[in-house]
């Protein structure tokens, strides 16, 4: 999970830059990154923390120039390290390359060895690193940047959605399944957005023009953006688990609104696994839109029974068991005056090793709750991601050895349930063949070493 | 508005009062303090910034003590200098007194020119100093601490909350109306708490004893709270605003449960001024609750308008109108699928300028809504605060020289209703007499020059 | 030992107090701070640190007045608390006074008894802050300023250069002895300095007038300084350290050139202790001017035997014996080819406890030296300092218990002599009654419990 | 300028590299970065400020090896650009290189571009990424790292002194000019260490064992230092600049003490252009050496006249004249009894552009000196260098257009007089031939593009 956003507009990019990544900021907290071209020369600014921690005014106002690219991380693979953070910079013959991602590649490993053969060396352990050097490696040969950029996609195996800046020209591609979110837009003042979500053209005001397509490849120009589809595939494969959890309940992806889809989920939910209770309440915020979908469905009042503390803070640690329970309050405290006594429907997105879930549900029966029906707005996670989500080891995640009824004794629920997939598909508005269901079936769209893989979509490049 | 936190334990007291302080940081935001008493001297560390910020896990494991008090603070009177940040320190003939403070005092001036014949200067600009050398002053001359309490809450007038710390012994004491919020608790391993509000007990697995009565000085010994009721009112007079706002929905104040207030205001409201719509909609987070009573009542769908983002950030200023668009989408976006040739109820808290209505219904508007109904679940604040909150002049006030009708014009909304002072009054569940509605009528429960005060309330003194 | 230092001029005061500051950088180290009188209030900026860590320019340029005080701090007496780092400030009946203080009282705590009598406490543990609420204690009941500072010159007992903003009005007064140093300049800009050291005035260009007597309160109005002679001792005792070694080798104290008095000790210790060696070497940088003159006087070559490391940083602490080695060597490292089998004469300043004499001769000795005179430009410190001085106790004052001759062999030289107390004062040019002897001799030159008071001096005040 | 560690050793490497990093600030002060093997990978370290700013205690315990590498860095090719930090990293087929490197290519397009036919990008515009690329290039074919470092040296035009660390395995080698100084030592706890300068070694009680020679490959591992030497040159080419100013005064330079060849640059000074006057100052630190050696030749005595300000602080910037004195008296400041009405000989090492000489004469003439006579410890630079030392373009260098005598009145002496090329080579002991005097010629001793080069001193590798 990451966010990736790039500009290129008659105004100063990093002012954009800067709004387009506070909007990203829930793909990726840890680092962040923009990278603004002056004319001649790059300017950077990237480094550990929050996109306001990162950029000061003075930084900000240092950009002088109006196109540039930029990132937020959640560090996946390659781990927390200082040279990991994006933008990647890529020098050769005069010209300068750099490099946004989100996504997960699965055949880094193949493609550094070949690369070590021609003499090449890598300075990170990201993937990112990886995208760039095959993208520079084609450019520095003399390559049209349209040739690159197909040689690429034909290389790359994975999911990436890329923004590059190659010295002042913005383009992107998205892999041939279109398997994470990307976007385009349009602003007021005559430039372009490309951008994961399409929240964050709203946070600037402008207008959301369509999703980069699988396998496409756009270039903004001076007259507007130029498409290529350099590669089709039979069908695209979008992350169902950008619907469940990680994308912005106001975002539109792929053509879909995401809160209607989670909205529509808990109706079915509903459906599917009514509980007779006194009130519906989400797990805040991940469950809230289901939450308000059970409870327009099943007719039982929406009532809030957690409350979040809206203010981030670690946990001061002491050696002592009286620890961890001052570790969940920091975050969640229920309203005593609507658990105590009460039969409580609560709403989640989903549960990976069920440990939160267990912690939550010990907390609501402190508070004197009689019945805690949870229902979960996805089914079980029974299988590792490899393209791009931070999930554990298949051995870590709950539902993968244990039965439903199991899970619901261990995490301590009166009853649990789980919607379909057939449900969460409906919900969804995409034929099942379009998404990318790895981890709640484990069968994957492409191949993975060791791992089923669906009949494998057949792409067909432009050359 | 600002949070204060004491306890006096048998475990080490600064993880405490950082997770306190954490819970109440929503009172404020500017700066924050922790005073811890080491045996035989005060550990102090304080500074601009949230808790998280302020506190770093070094600087909590300085703290040796397990007697200590603690301060967030917004800036009312006194401005935003580090001189102002509490704990306030005092130390006279080998003692040691620290104080803090949540209220606003109505008589600093006078007392400041009292004290200057004595020779007596102050350093902050703060009415927490005064109040501490009010105390320090009675307790040098050699006064007992019952006694030096009884003169200051005879001395002073306003709202005030104060904890203290003499050497190492926890005290607080409340003023005679009780205005503002003032609890105590009891811990697992055998301490006491004095804090704002009960969502801190909370926050530390601590046992809501009961609120310190208005006039009231508790002492916490090794034997328990000692009480004693210095000061009788005939009746108190409690903060309506902390129910409106302030205060966290997960309180319960002097007995009432905050978000139930809400709900019901939001009920009531709904009674009042229904208004025919597709859907029941908050303004994040301060109208939730409300719209959550809205749409039970009025059986209208509860469902988001507006996502509000979490994460903090200032908007970076370019000079533009441009700009000023940027900034409220900082915060709110609204859902476009959800508003668009819609009818939506908004519901909020309260209308203090005005200019923050009129931008969210600009944007929702922006968005496509074809109606917008304003419902507020407060009636219309008319006059200034002299008691704790940070209102604007009363020519700020938009409800001031406006009707409802020029409000609605004003801002833009297609209908605006507010609650009724008898409708927010029964759904607070207490006597109106209770209550300080100041800023809603326009009448004082204490003397205030310039400003009407209803029949002033008798204070029976002990002695 | 602190510095002082205020201006009051026609140009921006917070450039001016940077560089007076900076200029007196080493009279203290552990924080500093600047307030300036912007008209109608104080700005304030202080913290730890050096003055070029304390305020970044952005700091600097929000301060708008052109009258300021400014102080960098060694912490003696009180500690190394955030609330002892001075400028202090006092506000009374519409009025604010700022001050500064270089000194220290020795009877700080018969006067916090008798003020505790009147109602009033202290904030802090700093002496500084008696001085400013004896002050203010005067000017709040009415008294005129002149009258305030005669009662305060009563008052106070110890060494005491001060430096007060009253309002927007700069003045200053030196105690009847005059211990510390204190003197006042001219600018070019025609304004006025008052600051510890004339060296400082070099810092700003501005022309040294001559120091501020023993006594003397001077105010800095518009037509220039308007002096009083508040009371007058028998004779001054200035301090003799600050010759010896607090002091810059470029200032003039009380009318003595700082260098020479160095150079001319070391020419007499020439003649009193002369070693036949190679060369004369200083200890850097305090032994320098010393060495200077011992190398003259002796006609033996000057040369340096040790290198200091500029740039300062803390040793990187290992649990080993290692670590210790590797502390010294991250300031001083011999030259192998100046030492290796050769008899060097190093020349230092003082010696304290002994330990870095030790150290540094081990190390020389490491590096091959076959000699080892070492030569001290000071008699031996034999008693603690009530009055300025960091001096430990008695007890570890090495010379305190110990003969000359096993301070040599406790340390490791080859011959060891100190210039004696006569050629010292005479190295001066001061009668010796005019001078603070007290670490050298024990005998002070005012009351001091538990110590030998040499015969009081009488004061005699104007009123 | 910049300086180079390295250590492989028994106990811990990062308070060694911290130590030796800190030895070797006076070679560069933008930033620092030290790298160490754990075992499996690299942890690194990096960042902007002075060793003691960049590693706090809490990163320096974070290292858990006891091989690494450490730089600071002075900014000359490549501009001061985070990216170009050094220790530089590399990693490819499972194995990680490092490097850390002082000196300057003069080939490094020409490589840029041969590397990038190969598909090879670079990431910075430091010239060490370059040198890495050769060095990772030949190791990821497979070759051995004696063949890798002898391609290197044969590809590599320039300066270069590099340490390396193969996954756990320290090495360096030096151009086969040897025209930076780079040195070898063991340390008492069984280890070795490479180092820019021997006064490093001294840092942390190690012993010189000699330098490294030019050409010289040298690789630690367990049973010592593995030396081969693979170029070998007609003579080599030491920096004279080193030993008239950048190498720390107690550090010897191939097998060179640098304090005598300062002061012996002094004597020859003195007899080549003696002045009558009544004392011998140098401007401090650059001239101290010279003028002691100065002073004792003449036998005028030696005595400082002007005072320099330990700490550094940057000068607060106001837009007027004033501020222009202001900036010089931070850093010096006059001795005024020293020098009033008093005939000087000023003693320095050398003149770049003049200007700060200028402001220094022009200080010291306005404390009043009647005459200044100021001797220059090197020959006049009258060309730029392209090998490592950050000087402007010969336009800028006073002495390129200007004569001895026309220099003289442009700064504003009373005299001036350069020490002869033959008494400085004669100072250092050394045969012309073995330096490189670039900078005082206009000859080099390598090619370089539109410079003269003396006769291209050949070079024989080993294969």
């Amino acid at each position: 999970m990451c966010g990736i956003a790039g500009t290129s507009d008659t105004i100063l990019a990093a002012p954009v830059l800067y709004h387009l990544l506070h909007a990203l900021q829930h793909r990726g907290q840890e680092s962040a990154g923009i990278f603004v071209w002056d004319g001649t020369s790059v300017q950077k600014q990237k480094g550990y923390g929050l996109v306001s921690e990162v950029f000061s005014d003075a930084d900000l106002k240092r950009f002088t120039g109006t196109v540039g690219i930029g990132h937020v991380r959640y560090p996946t693979t390659g781990g927390s390290k200082p040279e990991n953070i994006q933008p990647f910079h890529f020098l050769f013959r005069g010209h300068s390359l750099s490099v946004v991602h989100n996504g997960n590649l699965v055949n880094t490993e193949a493609l550094r060895d070949e690369y070590a053969g021609h003499g090449v060396t890598f300075s990170s352990t990201s993937d990112t690193e990886v995208i760039g050097t095959v993208l520079a490696g084609e450019l520095v040969k003399g390559k049209s940047l349209e040739d690159a950029v197909l040689f690429a996609l034909q290389k790359l195996s994975g999911s990436y959605s890329v923004i590059c800046m190659l010295d002042g020209q913005l383009f992107g591609f998205r892999d041939p399944l279109g398997i994470k979110p990307f976007c385009m837009g349009k602003t007021k003042t005559g430039g372009y957005i490309l951008a994961s979500e399409s929240a964050a053209l709203d946070a600037v005001g402008a207008e959301l023009l369509r999703d980069v397509r699988p396998g496409e490849f756009v270039l903004v120009g001076t007259d507007g953006i130029v498409s290529s589809q350099l590669v089709k595939a039979e069908s695209p494969a979008h992350c169902i688990f950008e619907y469940i959890y990680f994308a912005r309940p106001d975002s539109i992806l792929d053509g879909v609104p995401v809160y209607d889809v989670r909205r529509k989920t808990g109706e079915i939910l509903a459906r599917e696994s009514f509980a007779d209770a006194e009130m519906v309440s989400p797990v805040p915020d991940s469950g809230t839109a289901s939450a308000v979908g059970f409870a327009k469905q099943s007719g039982i009042p929406f009532r809030e029974a957690l409350i979040k503390n809206r203010y981030t803070g670690r946990t001061f640690i002491l050696p002592s068991q009286e620890k961890r329970e001052l570790g969940v309050r920091m975050k969640l405290n229920p309203i005593r005056s609507h658990v105590r006594n009460r039969s409580v429907i609560l709403v989640d997105d989903s549960i990976v090793r069920g440990t939160t879930a267990k912690r939550i549900l010990s907390l609501v029966r402190d508070f004197g709750a009689e019945e805690i029906h949870l229902r979960i707005a996805s089914p079980p996670v029974i299988a590792p991601c490899y393209l791009g989500t931070d999930f554990p080891t298949r051995e870590e995640l709950i539902s993968s050895a244990k039965t439903v009824d199991e899970v619901r004794d261990t995490i301590g629920a009166s009853t649990l349930a789980h919607v379909s997939l057939s449900g969460l598909v409906e919900a969804s508005g995409l034929p099942k063949e379009y998404l990318c269901l790895g981890c709640l079936t484990g069968v994957y769209p492409l191949e993975i070493a060791g791992e089923i893989c669906e009949k494998k979509k057949m792409c067909v490049y432009r050359r």
